[in-house]
């Protein structure tokens, strides 16, 4: 029998597996950061007729350059966006590898900042970009200075900024993008797939478009739209940035299934992100509820926490797993990171927490502490796991 | 204003163009070699049923590794074939630039045979692949010495055969795969995006498939299926070259609706594959009727055909233009390729040629003769537009 060893694929694919995060059939899955809202039926109705319209035509190619949707992302954006400043694809993994396949590529480099969304160096070595891996604060915060600094070390193609960044939740202060805007000799990427959930007052990178041709913002309709199954993600930029893109985007990416049933759900994003205010309420109360209990939490402006086990993160993994909550170790030693979901869920949650963190048996456990602030990411499986939910 | 020029945009990415052909409006569309048969209702039905039922759980990832799909394309493609051994994706384009990733990219090489599917060297340039250009006949054959020598000389990680090829239309002997796979270093992807429509009697490399693990075969729902604008491509390799794929894949690259669409589609091909007939008939029809009207056309085994004009191939596509057909200029000096689709636009086809060529004020045209044959390829805008329908 062949295996993979016997092929010839490239020397830097050897030895790895295909990345994802595990899926387990367990009754609370808070681990990929999905919306756990279902969609609303008038919703389902919508978009149920909307892609009904397209299927008599299904033999004839999608329209090439999405100009509809685009139309309807840029209005869903505001900050005077509009077709030409916009651009989408099959999820936001898929913009991200076209820009790397335009921008970055064989002897080119794209920098991150650790712990970051880890597609992003994955999408980099897909792609011939070689990653430079930059590096947080002891309490994972990025200051314009050490980015400034990183980045004038490594003078890279592309940089990735990740706004509210995952795994950590917390959005950057625009006074960083505008520093790295400043020294970077390339592109700026700002991953912003979780800014619908932000708390009030954070601004979004959109509003640094205009003067910025090097910018790039990000965004997905899988987290706040509630449509992970439907893959859009999209990116608005200069139009400069858009022809670019096109220059490596496979021709007609985007079936007309996609766009017909993304546009139906822009129609009716009122419904949608109705859910986002419920799924604040619940970070806010998870963070809240951690830090009564004494744990270090991070601050959140997504629809996810990330909280200090005060032990082995793969010990807290597992007794979570045993008790019907499935959350994610994103590999940094002594966190673990849960998404916001439904009201039940965030019960579930908290109560296995405590449940193991006091139940007999259980491993010593206690609040957060600086031991508990991250070192090297630790060498296991989980360490080398990725996070694929954008 | 910002143009792409001044983005830092790879260098061998400069002064391109994004790909495409050119979508115009006119009354009769035979450049994209699309299935001019709309969906009939029973499958616009239960398409949209599969579809309805996957809405309300859009809020969750799709199932990543698409399993119940796969199993349904290997199904379809027998030959004793399995889940394991098929992998999809948002059409062949995403297949074959999968594969260019993880046995291509930088430092590594891909070969075909010009002219061959024009995607090819564009997606080896979009991963960073270096491109060797193979030649063909004089006749737009390929010979299993031919092909040997060139695999020979190049020693390229991947070879890109295209059975039946586009835009020559002409299915490959086996004996020719036979023998590149016999000398080729790396992976052989036989591209079989128009098998359904081949002459009675003409193999697959699917039967190639046991006892070469480095062979892939890849295919699309595009075109027998009618299924362009729902964006389906899939391979069939060895077990170990979809585990490959898997490193460079996006995760959930393929949207739930995709998957749901593309299954129903598939449950109904008795009804929907009832086109592949009728299509070849009005496919033997344009090649009798232009050989009859003693010009050179290339067998073909697909649903097109690829014809001399008897002069310049940019007079003829505009004349036909100016009659309300469109066909693909493909760049090769005295020849156009005309899609073979309903009765009704073979008689468009056909009567627009035969009203330029007869008609007062048109250029002399005569019928292919030798000196049609083609030469290197025309420098012209043409010559650089490429052919993205598969």
């Amino acid at each position: 029998m062949t295996s993979l060893d016997d092929l010839p694929i490239r020397d830097d694919l050897r030895g790895r597996s295909p990345y994802g995060a595990p899926q387990l059939d367990v009754p609370v899955r808070l681990n990929t950061n999905e919306n756990s809202y279902p969609l609303p039926e008038p919703v389902v109705e919508a978009i149920g007729k909307a892609v009904a319209a397209e299927l008599r035509d299904l033999n004839r190619y999608p329209d090439r350059d999405a100009v509809a949707l685009r139309a309807d992302l840029a209005d869903y954006l505001g900050h005077g966006l509009s077709t030409a400043d916009v651009w989408a694809a099959n999820g936001s993994n898929e913009i991200q590898q076209q820009l790397l396949q335009v921008f970055g590529g064989p002897g080119r480099t794209a920098l991150g900042f650790t712990p970051a969304y880890s597609m992003h160096p994955l999408l980099a070595t897909g792609t011939g970009t070689g990653w430079r891996d930059g590096h947080r604060g002891a309490d994972f915060g990025l200051t314009a200075a050490d980015a400034v600094a990183q980045v004038r070390e490594h003078r890279p193609d592309l940089v990735f900024l990740c706004s509210p960044n995952n795994p950590t939740g917390t959005a950057l202060d625009p006074a960083v993008i505008d520093a790295v805007l400043a020294e970077a000799p390339g592109m700026v990427v700002v991953d912003e797939a979780y800014a619908e959930f932000a708390r009030a007052g954070t601004p979004t990178a959109l509003a640094l478009l205009p003067g910025h041709p090097r910018l790039v913002v990000t965004r997905t309709m899988s987290k706040a739209f509630g449509f992970a199954g439907g893959r859009l993600g999209y990116l608005a930029a200069d139009p400069a940035v858009v022809d670019a893109v096109q220059l490596v985007r496979l021709p007609y990416h985007l079936s007309a299934l996609t766009q017909a049933a993304a546009r139906a759900a822009l129609a009716h994003r009122e419904i949608l992100l109705g859910t986002v205010q419920a799924i604040k309420e619940q970070r806010d109360r998870i963070v809240a509820g951690l830090r009564a209990g004494g744990r270090a939490v991070a601050d959140s402006d997504a629809n996810f926490v990330l909280f200090a086990v005060g032990g082995d993160q793969r010990v807290a993994w597992r007794a979570l797993l045993d008790r019907g909550v499935l959350v994610r170790d994103v590999g940094l030693p002594g966190w673990l990171r849960v998404t916001a979901g439904t009201p039940q869920e965030t019960d579930a949650f908290l109560a296995a927490l405590d449940s193991w963190a006091t139940g007999p048996g259980s491993d010593p456990i206690g609040p957060g502490s600086a031991s508990t602030r991250p070192g090297p990411a630790s060498s296991g499986p989980e360490a080398a796991s990725t996070d694929p939910e954008q």
